[in-house]
């Protein structure tokens, strides 16, 4: 039987766990790889591996989000093709990142009544990297604007950013639980810092944010299947109870 | 005599009013043309209105930064020359971003002495539009970091912007000035909300910043000629004299 509420603070992620997300940025790897494919064997060449490098040298300089994707296809695309490729190829990357920046905001199935479910009980912030402009347009797009009582755009997910969001807000760390796909910059920080995490899986992961360990026995750790069983696995913490396990 | 302080809190605008920011985005569209030179007569076509008419249009998708611009720049490249233009030479405008993003930041002769000055006898926050990313590295490397009660970098800086800040940090709109280089952005949005705004203009303004009509003798805006210049305008105001005449 819950006797007191342990946590003060929910925390949600935006990207691939309220809003479908990498699902775009793999489609748009697929449309790189057919442009870049017109002009180099994609079967001999290593053409994913070079646009992950390079994306990944350029992140420290363009941070996460569309904007710097397309700048570092443009980049990968003109070495990969030894600078063969033509200007209107080039310029269908700048059209694939205007349409990522305008696609319409997914919501993932069950993630309103979730979202809901949790603040109708706790405090909730939403914490997300990225763009600044484009995270703004997608939560404005999502309705979930009203419900969340901070929306912290970060441009990085490192405990550091967990401290000082927490500092803000007044809360311990060990009051707080955070929501998110990604063990990297959702999980791994905030247990590292004395918090919970509610771990939900997106059926695909950017291998840049899979590049962690976490111990899936850890005591503050939970994995749920599906944004529905999110509320019981949040109410199993602020109870101190085992999740599934409410008898 | 001042009989009470008329001010509980300071803002400060970023680009062009701590650091140079506009002259390295002149630089940047200077070689731009330089490059699309290559291709088409400079003196025959209207390169320069092409560019930012591109610009304008993308800032609803892209907003405001370097990464846009360099996406902007390339679309640009591709239409002004028919597309005619080479790999190599729209790579290069990808360069000149990341060139942007990682120069060194400049700070304004005598900023630093009169932000330390202001923020010893008012609460000082930094309210500055553009890209995150960019904008949170240049506050690490400038040394500001510690002197702002807080960084607001926000994708727009209209009146709705202000009246979110302000309720963030408990203030009335009448006990706020906000000092910055654009009418625009720093100086217009906060005057509406009955704030005090204090002008510095910068030996540049981007077209897109001074499109605006602000009244010159606005009873609460000042004007001043350089960051020496700020803490006597600041007080001014917080003693509810008119500004040069302390006696």
């Amino acid at each position: 039987m819950a006797v007191t509420s342990a946590l003060d603070l929910v925390g949600f992620d935006a990207d691939d766990t309220l809003w479908r997300s990498q699902d775009y940025f793999d489609a748009a790897q697929l449309e790189f790889e057919a442009i870049v494919g017109g002009y180099v064997d994609l079967e001999q060449g290593d053409t994913q591996a070079r646009l992950y490098a390079v994306e990944s040298r350029n992140i420290g300089t363009f941070g996460y989000g569309v904007k710097g994707m397309a700048l570092s296809m443009i980049e990968a695309a003109v070495d990969i093709t030894s600078a063969r490729i033509s200007a209107t190829d080039l310029r269908r990357i700048v059209g694939m990142a205007k349409d990522m920046l305008h696609h319409p905001v997914e919501l993932l199935p069950g993630i309103v009544e979730a979202v809901h479910a949790i603040a109708a009980r706790h405090r909730v912030v939403l914490i997300t990297k990225g763009d600044l402009f484009h995270q703004e347009r997608k939560v404005a797009a999502s309705g979930f604007g009203e419900v969340f009582h901070r929306i912290e755009v970060v441009s990085e997910k490192h405990p550091s950013t967990y401290v000082r969001v927490l500092a803000e807000c007044g809360v311990a760390a060990s009051r707080f639980a955070m929501v998110g796909n990604s063990l990297r910059s959702d999980i791994a920080p905030v247990l590292a810092l004395g918090g919970w995490g509610v771990h939900m899986p997106y059926h695909v992961t950017w291998v840049h944010e899979a590049a962690v360990e976490v111990d899936a026995d850890a005591p503050r750790l939970r994995t749920v299947a599906a944004p529905s069983e999110l509320p019981a696995a949040i109410e199993s913490i602020d109870a101190g109870q085992p999740f599934g396990n409410a008898s």
